[in-house]
């Protein structure tokens, strides 16, 4: 790879001599690399996602494919605790990483429709959080990103508290916040449910924040909480360009209204239409398999 | 998109007026969808991939989403025959489509374990396939389609014959085939199982074409149609830049050996580790179920 990334791009694409020399003239681009990284490229395929092509999400660029393969999946798999579920794949994120995010959402741990989906937030829990967005107009400018990487068993309790801080797992948590703050214009971190607000504060960003219990709480509880982050969001962060604000508020009972299907562009090519939709669509039956209905 | 798409990349990405005059000098590049679908972005982007960046598959390129978006999903779903397996999603393809396919796979339908991937021939038949290939040292260059873009229930009957020749099922699969030989340098297709022989006889390409029997058949017949295609192949298809060919022939029993994981690099990002290697991971306990095992 690297002496392929290190060749004139005239030689590997049949470019012409001039070619290259127009490339390099214009751009100063004189490998394979700097071709693929340059940013007029990395902008032109933002642009063009955001105008709705791919109508898919590609995965993700070069640099965060390389934090992603640095994931503390050993530490994991081996932690002695038996805390996570680890027979599946882990889920590392779902939104924006091509600079546009200007909302960063701290969940806590994936669950079956992630694993299934291989990106966070994707079934009711994940549904609801992207309605609470539609409301304060963030339609598609987010970065999710989990406490954990793979699903948790039991509730974020004090072992979990003590593991959620042991450096290979915060260190690494840690490297991709910091990475979303530096490359994207992060207005907010909206934390939702209390492992994401702990792993938050131990981090401790300047940047604003807000609060909201997780999806899965009490209705009543999600009504206070989450009326109080349509106000605390809105006041903070504009809305998409276009893009709408409905801050009607939750009240109770929470129905369907109260939740919103993921959007296609969040997920892969390949995956199945009704994921993402009307809900959770999968459970684990026992520790090393995963149930889904269509 | 139309818009976005025929603006000048100037004004959209930022880049001073002196840029944009130098890339429509060296290229002609004057709008944004111009510069999208250069064709030294796309080749970069193949070179890439063949380098192993980035090490999963990011989905079509806009040529096949546009395409795939035109599958006759509807015409399946609605099939009075009761024949299809419509209740998720369908698996339209695995492998390159970058324009660098030499082999064009074709198979019959997808199961499960496609269905999970969204990518074709990934459980224990598409294994036995991918080892086939390895064989005869095509490592990457293949292209594989199915002749059905859903499940199908029970065998290829006479009735799944004529449905497979129904216009839009037959029209829309040749139109992806003829894609495929149009685009790529295709030098052999090799047709897995008969419903895919089927198919390819009713198209008759003028391409040197190889079949063997389905690796889900009786394994003294794998065993004697999967040595023979072993010698039609190399005759035919030269093996990838540095990849051996190995023609020891199949042997009873077949084992392990005969199966190889599928590449990463033809999954999604975020596909489960253990899903495409060790035969199959999921089977359906009811048809509106995926029951998955790690």
């Amino acid at each position: 790879l690297e002496e392929v990334l290190e060749a004139s791009p005239a030689a590997l694409l049949g470019l012409s001599e001039g070619d290259a020399d127009k490339l390099r003239q214009a751009f100063g681009i004189t490998t394979l690399r700097e071709l693929a990284e340059h940013g007029h490229h990395a902008g032109a395929r933002a642009l063009l996602a955001a105008a709705g092509s791919p109508a898919f999400d590609p995965g993700p660029p070069p640099a965060w494919e390389r934090r992603f393969a640095e994931a503390p999946l050993r530490h994991y798999a081996d932690h002695s605790s038996g805390r996570f579920r680890v027979d599946f794949g882990p889920a590392l994120y779902r939104g924006r990483l091509d600079r546009t995010a200007r909302v960063l959402v701290v969940g806590q741990d994936p669950a079956t429709d992630e694993t299934i989906a291989g990106r966070a937030f994707v079934g009711l829990s994940g549904q609801r959080v992207q309605q609470l967005l539609h409301k304060v107009g963030i339609e598609r400018s987010y970065l999710m990103l989990n406490t954990f990487l793979y699903g948790v068993r039991g509730q974020f309790d004090d072992e979990l508290r003590a593991i959620s801080l042991e450096p290979e797992i915060q260190g690494y948590r840690e490297q991709l916040f910091s990475a979303a703050l530096e490359e994207s214009p992060i207005e907010l971190i909206l934390t939702v449910g209390s492992g994401a607000r702990h792993a938050v504060d131990a981090w401790a960003p300047a940047n604003a924040r807000v609060h909201v219990v997780h999806p899965g709480a009490d209705d009543a509880l999600i009504v206070q909480s989450w009326n109080q982050a349509l106000a605390a969001i809105t006041a903070r962060v504009d809305p998409d360009a276009g893009a709408a604000v409905d801050t009607a508020p939750y009240a109770l009972p929470l129905g369907d209204a109260h939740r919103m299907d993921i959007p296609r562009f969040d997920l892969a090519f390949g995956v199945a239409p009704t994921l993402g939709t009307g809900g959770t669509h999968s459970h684990r039956p026992d520790p090393q398999t995963i149930a889904w209905r269509a």
